[in-house]
């Protein structure tokens, strides 16, 4: 009859054994530039030519050789002819953006010309290569544009488009099965109010649609209800994935034999964990495949994915680590934590003050759609202050 | 022959300027919850049952009449018998998230008791409604969950799920027509290297992936040369669209028609801006579209999308504005700006220190995608110091 966890390991100990014990994927795709945005390139960008391809002009103006300009000054203008091409004593008109004629070396900005009939007065005198955009200015051919393991932003899904390539090899994106589990829980798609002790499913909704948004597809896969044989069959229908996670089950409880399953086809890593809520939360792997076991209710099932899915998920995608999006705010009142436990607290952000969410059942799924971020207490912290700032992570 | 900006509207002023003149799309459509993730609520969600629908059990254990219960602790346990029915001095055995039949009023957990033959032996006090989840504790029938103009993030979806709600009204995506002009641009699908003076259109799809990422829905037209009556065709025809970002021409050059064009047909509202790189950016409306022009230069471009697109957007959309991810770092070394100009400097971070970019050349679209982030320091300070810490933005 023990209900208490032989192992309580700490949050940064759990995860780290968990991710020294994931592989990342290493198949690729090819995709088109288009569809590239938030993929990560799977070999490096090496430019097979020069941006720009040839010698551009920097500004609107005038093309011209600089040693025709020597002395030229506002008081003391150097006259040109304007011609199409160019010869000594000659300017040619160009535009940002246009060639440079090969004979010319300087452009002149037009602001510093005047046209007299068809002489061009120059009050400056050019430099060599003055506005002159050199071959390969942007990037030179043979160059090393971007590294394997880059996450793909817009701005670099242009610079590798500049380069004329027109699809570009990515990792695949990982899929995750997600098996929800649980006596209580009904399809959302069953219509009416279920019966009682019934609920429908959602924390498997969740998180798919956390991972999706992450950059992994997701396997929405059928309720399992809590037998062992059951749980297994699940689980080993889902060994082709590239990471598992299994909703509910997690516990000590009779009903609860996630963990068990999971040790019977593979290793459970960790079963345990000073996280508030979250502790029933347990880390194992089958094969290749890791497998994320959260607990049943909602936001410890959250605070679990939160706190361990998104960086197994990104080291079995190749994805890089970015920071969380974080404001420092000061607390309008007290926020409690659990000693030794990272506790994950609910605020809502109000007026630039920081205020701890009061509902703290990790039943209480509304109470994360209610809330703004979340407060992150170590384990050695026993909260904090009203007025001390504190680091709110947001919600994504 | 006029080169010189008659204006040059500071940033904060032109961005209220161009935002005053945006409507927000009334238009809604109805999605299914799976697809909700990043839209924006267009009305509240009010719930129509109570989460829990039940009286739920909050932990494994025993069902009981607290009253039941009255001196029981570990030195002094009371007996009951364990029944399928709560009668006076008997337990039903319930899971977390089962139902508490209606004549107990406390689950005890199960750590607190001992089963010796089939008597229960209870050794604490239990109180009324102790571990009992309440009806409705999580959301109550008629509670206003969420309001109108909120942005979906998977924690809510589920919230909303968990009502039995399978689709949600959600403000439609704004439509983003993006035209690129320029007589040097060749398509992307244009295959080996372009002629002299010629390069591959990509500011456009740059503009279209960053407004997706944004929310929109992108629409690539085609290339239009510098003729103003070719970009009024493609203006006009594109004036079904929520927003028109044009690329390129908006300068005070012979070859710059577009503001004239858009003046043309609405209003220009602002032409030259306090913005560095990004001066040329133009912000304008016709009828309700409001209208978008961007440098040509890719780096002017993409700035002035940083300071004025993505804002306009979120106003087209009525996607609630979020805080940038940023990071405070030191400089490695001085960073320079241009007084009087909002100046949008590209950085990499390296090492938890910052260091400008030093090719500050806004044809150098390469310096973005080597780039982590952006500072971007105030019209009225001229740079920071090596070793000051600066707020950088990252590019996302």
């Amino acid at each position: 009859m023990g209900m208490i966890f032989k192992e309580r390991t700490k949050v940064d100990v759990a995860r780290r054994i968990f991710l020294d014990a994931i592989q990342p994927i290493e198949d690729t795709e090819n995709v088109p530039v288009e569809e590239c945005t938030g993929r990560v390139l799977a070999s490096e960008i090496i430019a097979e030519r020069n941006v720009p391809h040839y010698r551009r002009a920097a500004m609107d103006g005038y093309a011209v050789r600089s040693s025709d300009t020597i002395g030229a000054s506002p008081t003391n203008p150097v006259m040109l002819h304007v011609e199409d091409e160019i010869t000594e004593g000659a300017g040619v008109r160009v535009h940002t953006g246009s060639t440079v004629p090969d004979e010319a070396d300087a452009v002149i900005m037009i602001e510093d010309t005047s046209l007299i009939g068809d002489m061009l007065e120059v009050r400056a005198q050019m430099h060599p290569n003055k506005h002159v955009g050199c071959v390969g200015e942007d990037i030179l051919e043979g160059e090393r544009v971007l590294g394997e393991g880059h996450l793909l932003r817009p701005c670099d899904v242009a610079v590798i488009a500049s380069l004329g390539i027109r699809s570009i090899t990515v990792y695949r994106r990982p899929l995750v099965a997600v098996i929800p589990t649980g006596e209580e829980l009904v399809p959302r798609t069953d219509a009416g109010i279920p019966a009682s002790g019934m609920v429908l499913e959602t924390n498997g909704l969740m998180v798919g649609l956390y991972v999706e948004k992450w950059g992994a597809n997701a396997r929405y896969c059928d309720i399992v209800v809590d037998k062992p044989e059951l749980i297994k069959e699940a689980i080993q229908s889902n060994l082709d994935a590239d990471m598992i996670v299994i909703c509910g089950g997690t516990s000590v409880g009779q009903r609860d034999h996630v963990p068990a399953v999971v040790g019977s086809l593979g290793k459970v890593l960790v079963h345990g964990v000073g996280l508030s809520p979250g502790k029933p939360t347990a880390l194992g792997i089958i094969g290749k495949v890791p497998v994320l076991c959260l607990p049943g209710y909602p936001v410890a099932g959250l605070v679990g994915l939160f706190a361990f899915g998104r960086s197994a998920l990104r080291k079995v995608g190749n994805i890089p680590e970015l920071p969380d999006t974080i404001l420092r705010l000061p607390l309008s009142s007290k926020l409690t934590s659990r000693i030794g436990y990272v506790t994950y607290s609910r605020v809502i952000i109000d007026n630039d003050v920081v205020r701890p969410f009061m509902t703290s059942g990790s039943g209480i799924l509304s109470s994360v759609a209610k809330s703004d971020g979340l407060v992150i207490v170590p384990e050695n912290v026993e909260g904090y202050e009203e007025g001390q700032e504190v680091d709110v992570v947001l919600i994504g």
